[in-house]
């Protein structure tokens, strides 16, 4: 059996969890959104981004209070220090989603991405998802073996971030600046999106192993 | 007299302090360096950002060494709590700075900025050191008005930002993709810069007075 502190602590990894399956299917619907110049589905993801905004609010209040109450030391004090970035860090993961979402509905009904780059932007977004899915999983079950994946995964980013680079500074390039300023920054935020998943996941791995992930390549 | 425990917070005070006017002096020598094709400038922006890096690592095992030891409830709590994450923001001020170094070093010899863009920079620079300068004085003094102006010169940056995309969409762009690309991107890093410095002012404030800056205007 738990203590109650310690129950608490679970609680605290079940909402850090559903934080970040919110900012995954936020991810997976603005991907879809923006692919598919799908307004309803962006205007779903902008308005929903406030719900994990307000249980990014709600965790760090809990977390203090739990701080506060408990007093804890050691190991107990680390988990929940990095509770707190690990929820800031999925608060921004809901906006990049939230800004991908925006700029499809700022280009409605033309689509933001032009079709050479539709399949990069796919691939993004299932990278994106990949991540996001192990990072979920590092959370609920301290799976370890994943976390050092992950860091081949974000690799995999930053090749598909270069790729989209290549092909908008090709001389053949059709579609002018704007739709260019436009992949610039989708393509940062789905790397920005990467970095955090993979820093949350870093995070779960220094706390159960007390090493870095990145060591283990 | 000030007790052992409020002498390490006002230290911890200093340290974010000293962060901030490192990142403060960052983003100054990288404004320089990108407007002026300054290489040697550039290098020393980028190899610094260590430092800005690791005093962050300290203070953050500083203060949980001191919540650990001193078991601080409420007021003192927060106060520890909020300056885990203004030492983050002000570390990514830095990132910032030495992202918009290394992109001076990578089109080195050239210049990155073209010359109808010089202007904008420069004003993005300065309204980026109005920002940290104001946002270290509210660390130091907790002068809770410069944190209401601050949102002001927030919303500066948010013209700049959108001056410089109009720029970019005028029909008479002569500088093709790889330098819109570079723009938007630098455009970017000068918004984050200032949302960043901009979070740790409303930190402050809200440690003060119990409610939020925005909110004041």
């Amino acid at each position: 059996m738990r203590d109650a502190f310690h129950e608490d602590l679970d609680a605290i990894d079940q909402s850090l969890v559903e934080m970040s399956e919110l900012a995954a299917n936020a991810m997976l619907r603005a991907t879809k959104a923006i692919l598919e110049a799908d307004l309803a589905l962006a205007e779903e993801v902008i308005s929903e981004d406030e719900r994990i905004d307000s249980l990014h609010h709600d965790l760090d209040n809990r977390i203090l209070t739990l701080m506060a109450r408990q007093q804890p030391v050691a190991g107990d004090l680390r988990t929940l220090v990095a509770s707190i970035r690990m929820s800031s860090d999925i608060e921004r993961m809901g906006d990049l989603a939230h800004h991908i979402a925006k700029l499809a509905r700022m280009r409605f009904p033309a689509c933001a991405i032009p079709p050479e780059l539709v399949f990069i932007i796919q691939e993004m977004g299932s990278v994106a998802q990949e991540i996001v899915k192990k990072t979920t999983g590092i959370i609920n079950s301290r799976d370890t073996k994943a976390a050092i994946e992950l860091e081949k995964d974000d690799d995999a980013m930053d090749k598909l971030h270069r790729k989209l680079f290549e092909i908008l500074l090709d001389d053949k390039w059709p579609h002018g600046i704007e739709t260019a300023i436009d992949m610039t920054l989708i393509g940062r935020y789905y790397e920005r999106y990467a970095d955090h998943a993979v820093s949350v996941a870093r995070r779960v791995y220094f706390l159960v192993t007390g090493s870095y992930a990145s060591d283990q390549l």
